[in-house]
C-alpha cells in the first residue's frame, strides 16, 4: 500500500509555490520556484516537476513507505478548465497559449486539471475548507483584483467559455471608475486593495500614494480613524450591494470572503453584513450568511489547487 | 401502444391555461378555468383535472387509440420546485402553501413537476425552442415584471432555496427607481411595461396615466416618434448592461429575451445588442448572442410547464 497525495500548483507572476497534499487538506511538503525567470513552457515545467520529485522523495523517506500521486491540479491567472491551458496570461513572462497537462504529462502520468486562482480557492473552500458539504455558495477573494468562484449544485461553474465567475467585473456603478478591464464601474476598482486605497484619498483628499495600502487603512481603523473607518464603511456598501446581487443569481446558503483587504475583520465585516441585508431581496432574508474563508492565507492558493482533481469534467 | 403527452399548466393571477402537449412540442388540445373564481385549492384542482380528463378523452378519439399521460408540469407564480408548493403568491385568490402535486395525484398518479414562470419558461426554451441542445443560457422575461431563469451545465439553477434566477431584482442603479419589492433600483423598475411607460413619461414631461402603455410606445417608435425612439435605447441600454452583467456569472452561449415589451423588436433589439456589446467584459466578446425566444407568445407558458416534467429532481 502506497499513501496517496495530490499535488496543489499555485502560478502566480512572482512565484510558483507547489505542494504536497493529504487527502484531509494538509500541506505536507512544499517549494517555490520563481515564475519570472523563465520565458519558455518546456523548462519551467521540467523545474517544476523536479520539485514534485523532490517532495514525493522526501515525503516516502517521512512516511517509510511509497508515495502515490492522485493528480495535479493548478490554479492559474487566465487558466481555463476546459482546455487545461493557460491563455495569454497578462502578468507571465511565458507566453502564448501553454498547455501544462500536456506538458506535465511527458514526465508524470497522472490527471493534471487546471483552472483560473478564485475558482480554485472556491473549490478549496468547498473540499478542505467551511464550504463542506454546501451544495450551493459563492467566493469573494479581494486582493490586487477581485476574483470570485461559484458553485451550483455541488459543481464549479465554469460556463460555456471555461471564463464563468468573474463577479469583480460586474459593473456595480454605471458610468463609475475607469477599470484596468477598458470598461467603466466594475466592482474590482471599489473593494479590490487598490480601490480601497482610492476611497480613502477620496475621502481624506489627498494623492494615491505607494505608501497608502488597505492594510495601513485598517490599522488605521482600528485605531478609531474616522476616515479609514468611513472607507471600510463605503467598501461595505459597495460588496454588501454586488453580494446581494449575486444572490438573486445562484441563491446561495453562505457568501465566502477571502483575501488581504478581507483581514481586517470587524470594520470591514460588520458593515458588510448590514449592507448585504439592506440590499437583500425579501425571499432571500436569513437565507444566506456571509462568512469568511476557513483556509489559512498562505494554503488556500495551494490547496485550491489540489481541490480541483476531485472535480470531474 | 399508447401515444405519450405532457400536461403544462400555466397558473396565472386571473387564467390557468391547460395544454395537452406532444413530444416534439406541439400543443394539441387547450383549455383554461379562470384561476380567480377559488378561493379553495380542493375546487381549484378538481376542475383543472376534470380538463385534463376531458382533453385526453378528446385526443384518445383524434388518435383512435390510448392516450398516456407521462405528467404534469405546471408553471405558477411563487412556485418552488423543492417543494412542489405554491407559497403564498401575492396575486392569488387561493391562499396559503399549496402542494398542487398531493392534490393532483388524489386524481393522477403521475409525476408533478413546479418550478416559477420565468423558470418554466427557460426550460421549455431549451426542450423545445431555441436553445435546444445549449448548456448554458439566460432567459430574460419582460412583462408586468422582469423574470429569468438560468441554465447552467443543462439544469435550470434553483439554487438553496428553490428561488434562484431573480435577476429583475438585481440592482442596477444603486438609490434608483422604487421597486415593489420595497429596494431601489432594480432591474425591473425600469425595464418592465411599467418601467419602460416610466421611461416615456419622463422624458416626454408628462404623468403616467393607463393609456399609455409599452405597446403604444412601441408603435410610436415605429412611426419615428424621437422620445418613443429614445425611450427603447435608454431601455436598450439599461438591459444590455444588467445581460452583461449576468455573463459574468455563467459565461452562457446565448441570452433569450421574451414578453410583451421585447415583441417591439428593432427599436428595442438594435440598440441592445450595442449596449450589450459595450458592457460586455473583453474575455467573453463574441461568445454570448442575444436572441428572442422561438416559442410563440401564447404558446410558451404552457410548453414551459410542460417542458418542467423532463427535468430531474
Amino acid at each position: 500500500m502506497a499513501n496517496t497525495y495530490s499535488i496543489g500548483i499555485d502560478i502566480g507572476g512572482t512565484n510558483t509555490d507547489i505542494g504536497l497534499v493529504t487527502p484531509n487538506g494538509k500541506i505536507v511538503q512544499r517549494r517555490s520556484i520563481p515564475t519570472n525567470a523563465y520565458t519558455e513552457l518546456a523548462p519551467y515545467v521540467r523545474d517544476m516537476v523536479h520539485e514534485i520529485e523532490s517532495m514525493v522523495k522526501e515525503q516516502t523517506t517521512c512516511d517509510g513507505q511509497a508515495v502515490a500521486i492522485e493528480g495535479i491540479g493548478i490554479g492559474a491567472p487566465n487558466g481555463n478548465f476546459y482546455t487545461g491551458c493557460v491563455d495569454n496570461a497578462p502578468n507571465l513572462t511565458i507566453k502564448g497559449n501553454l498547455d501544462f497537462g500536456k506538458e506535465i504529462n511527458k514526465y508524470i502520468h497522472v490527471p493534471v486539471v487546471l483552472s483560473n486562482d478564485a475558482n480554485a480557492a472556491a473549490y478549496g473552500e468547498y473540499i478542505y475548507g467551511g464550504a463542506k458539504g454546501m451544495k450551493h455558495f459563492i467566493m469573494f477573494t479581494l486582493g490586487t483584483g477581485v476574483g470570485s468562484g461559484i458553485v451550483v449544485d455541488g459543481k464549479l461553474v465554469h460556463g460555456s467559455t471555461g471564463g464563468a465567475g468573474e463577479l469583480g467585473h460586474n459593473i456595480l456603478i454605471p458610468n463609475g471608475r475607469q477599470c484596468s478591464c477598458g470598461r467603466k464601474g466594475c466592482l474590482e476598482t471599489y473593494t479590490s486593495a487598490r480601490g480601497i486605497v482610492q476611497t480613502y484619498c477620496e475621502l481624506k483628499g489627498c494623492h494615491v500614494t505607494p505608501e497608502v495600502t488597505s492594510k495601513m487603512i485598517g490599522e488605521l481603523a482600528h485605531q478609531g480613524d474616522p476616515i479609514a473607518i468611513k472607507t471600510w464603511e463605503t467598501v461595505a456598501d459597495q460588496l454588501g450591494l454586488a453580494m446581494a446581487n449575486s444572490v438573486t443569481f445562484s441563491a446561495p446558503e453562505a457568501i465566502f470572503l477571502m483575501g488581504g483587504p478581507a483581514q481586517v475583520g470587524e470594520p470591514l465585516l460588520k458593515p458588510l453584513r448590514q449592507a448585504f441585508e439592506k440590499y437583500l431581496l425579501n425571499i432571500y432574508q436569513g437565507s444566506c450568511q456571509i462568512r469568511m474563508s476557513e483556509l489559512k492565507a498562505n494554503e488556500v492558493a495551494i490547496l485550491g489547487a489540489a481541490a480541483l482533481i476531485k472535480m470531474k469534467k
